[in-house]
């Protein structure tokens, strides 16, 4: 470590107890994008956040939720865009939860709240990086952007024309952002790849309105119809079976595969944390970060229709609904697997069932080959004094085309959540030594980046 | 008509809006029996409506809600057991009222509000019966017995026991109901049989709690268990495939597949009441009313699982449930059907899908050729001036087998409702021509069954 390196160090640990309540205030205030709340407070409390270690900061107005963004201009140098998002999941099902999802606490060395790791504590990290670089540098070695949106957690639909629309305000070397996790035998990552999405709902329809059960020898059900068209989808072994669904799978390079090789991986510890007794076999092949990583998914999200109540009710539902998440590898198009949805259910005698579409995101990937790997894989070693490991891609979905294939910006994500972190489900969590390491992290790739990126 | 029949046809049109006053008072008050809503606070007030006319009625514990039970003892005359039941069905979904459910309002000559005509109005009836009769005779033609119960929209739990324990105090020549409703053609009818009931929650679990979506590649899935295991109980022709279902379906006689064919049926207007293009083709032959009565139904009256509020969440969900109602036609048993129900979901691959047994009801049928049913018909022809409708059994379920099996006696409903009355479904209503009609047929119908069951 450098006399330098260890000087940022010490501020951070100095500063850790100010760090943590700063970052409880952030917490504290709700951004539920997808029944919008909060949303415009959260943008502006965030704005503040980033002035006050002195990022030239703006709230930037979209059709749905604002954009917060930031720059600190580096004239000569090479440019990072940091990206991250400030919305959170609904926190339902409230009873779940050990201690309220917006009144963040600290236990086991965890800091449990919705919106913890995904993404609040995340995107802090690099406003506390900046903070520590000036603190101890006066300045920056790179120029730095701050792209943090509303939208992520219902599937960024006013990122892509944000960067269309602000391609030049945007323009970087590379992309770089903290979502997602770290392996779970504790050692750091980078990922290269994520999925993409395609989110329907589909109903289906019934009498005109809700009937007495004893109806059911002669008016039809929706909830029988919706569970008929659902079964066509994918089969008991796991196989997606909409027509021509695996048609655009493009299937993994050798380094691909030989990199995803070496992802450590203990099946048995898996199990356990899910509490399964068998993880789901694959298509092609088995493994879990093989099928993670290289195979499509057509989940059901939610199934609601009739009485759902406490007790029993004897009611013919008139309406069936399921929500559908199909994340995407490349070279899977949404829009072309949704007319796949439609013909597929089309021919087998499901022209009723009506389809929604709430959400589309492409799958991108950014080659293994980039010379900024290897500097981000040495500032992880140092930060966190393990071997990082690097993914080809992950489970996840996001926005990664807006920088891959948009604003032709190679992408990095570098999570520090652990496994654990329960996103999207109750008693979410940010581990507290991760969101220190994110930040030891951050002031030591920034100046390295400076140097191979020049080049 | 008689000179007494125009007395008492005088007396209830000169009380008429007394009698809706009254009506009211009893409809406003909830009595959800399956959430346990107001059922104490309405069973002790149908105890003082029964009183005010001199009906000598007590308020009986069972182990959940009481029932309330009345009579009028007449030596050496036969006797009737009238029966029904002053517990609701849940109100919900309520946005889909015109009106709130527990504020009865008048509206197209009907009362709208949950439990009009299921069942509170037509138990109601007989206390009007009651008071008509005894102020135009000074007395009553017949011994009559009352026992309305609290639960049946819960399946009846405690009747059976309940008939059981007091088979001596409930001893009389018939059993007499208004439930379900009159023929769609505005023509009264009488029921002679109920379908039974098994009701059953199925549950699926995956993983121990939700999960971030992206895991669907690798861990099991509690809704796309569930899909599957419903998809195998019943095909998309609308045939129940769990195995040996159909069994113990005792064919129907030939007496009582004439009187079903004498049914009149218009399936293009059933077609525009339900609001659908085709009503469901038959397992044996088509036909509406041979189906509703002679086939046994598999129906989702509930399908919950993951997220089903506003917009979308990607979570992978860990429980999923499906309420299933059959309803069961003699010969069939309800708890021989639920462990053939267990017996194809293992046979199947199901063994891990949860079967909870709500209740169960045994269906019951009395003959055709008992001689009160002629004294009822002529009752309603003279009080509806239409011809009626015998069925030989409905769709609906009961407690009849109580009345037919344990008390061993015959067991007759007349309904009064119209067959658009909406019960269990919202702006449930009770046509107010029906409530009338059930008060003439009521004072007709108890002095004729005196002398029919004299001899």
């Amino acid at each position: 470590m450098t006399d330098l390196e260890s000087r940022l160090d010490e501020y951070i640990e100095a500063n850790r107890d100010r760090f943590l309540e700063e970052l409880f205030v952030f917490l504290r205030q709700p951004s539920i994008s997808t029944r919008d709340e909060g949303m415009g407070e959260c943008a502006a409390l965030l704005c503040n956040l980033m002035r006050d270690v002195g990022i030239d900061t703006r709230v930037m107005p979209t059709s749905r939720h604002p954009v917060v963004y930031g720059e600190i201009p580096k004239p000569g140098a090479p440019t990072v865009l940091v990206y991250g998002h400030y919305d959170v999941q609904p926190p339902e099902p409230l009873e779940l939860w050990t201690t309220p999802p917006f009144e963040p606490q600290i236990r086991n060395g965890k800091i449990y709240g919705r919106g913890t790791s995904d993404n609040k504590a995340q995107i802090f990290i690099y406003i506390k990086t900046v903070e520590t670089l000036r603190a101890v540098f006066g300045d920056l070695p790179v120029g730095l952007k701050f792209l943090y949106e509303g939208e992520e957690e219902i599937g960024s639909p006013n990122l892509a024309p944000f960067a269309r629309e602000h391609k030049e305000m945007l323009s970087a070397d590379i992309a770089y952002f903290s979502d997602s996790h770290i392996h779970e035998s504790g050692r750091p990552m980078v990922i290269l790849g994520l999925k993409g999405m395609a989110y329907v709902e589909l109903t289906a329809r019934g009498a005109r309105i809700d009937q007495h059960s004893m109806r059911a020898t002669g008016v039809p059900s929706a909830a029988w119809r919706l569970v008929w068209a659902l079964n066509t989808l994918k089969t008991s072994d796991n196989r997606i079976a909409i027509e021509g669904f695996y048609d655009d799978v493009r299937p993994l390079t050798n380094l691909e595969r030989e990199t995803i090789a070496q992802i450590p991986c203990d099946e048995g510890a898996l199990r356990e944390f899910f509490g399964v007794e068998a993880l789901l076999p694959g298509r092609v092949e088995d493994g879990y970060y093989f099928n993670l990583i290289s195979e499509p998914t057509c989940n059901i999200a939610g199934l609601i229709s009739g009485y759902t109540g406490p007790g029993s009710k004897t009611v013919l539902p008139s309406v069936a609904k399921a929500k559908i998440d199909m994340r995407l590898v490349p070279n899977q198009k949404p829009d072309d697997i949704c007319c796949k949805l439609r013909a597929h259910l089309d021919r087998h005698g499901f022209q009723d069932i009506e389809i929604e579409g709430h959400n589309e995101i492409i799958p991108s990937r950014t080659p293994i080959d980039h010379p900024a790997l290897p500097v981000i894989t040495g500032a992880l070693r140092d930060a966190y004094g393990s071997e990082p490991i690097v993914f080809p891609g992950i489970g996840g979905a996001g926005p990664n085309y807006v920088f891959t294939d948009i604003l032709e910006q190679p992408c990095f994500v570098v999570p520090h959540a652990t496994h654990d972190q329960a996103n999207h489900a109750p008693d979410e969590s940010m581990d507290l030594a991760g969101f220190f390491n994110g930040i030891r992290t951050g002031v030591r790739v920034f100046p390295r980046l400076a140097e191979t990126l020049r080049r």
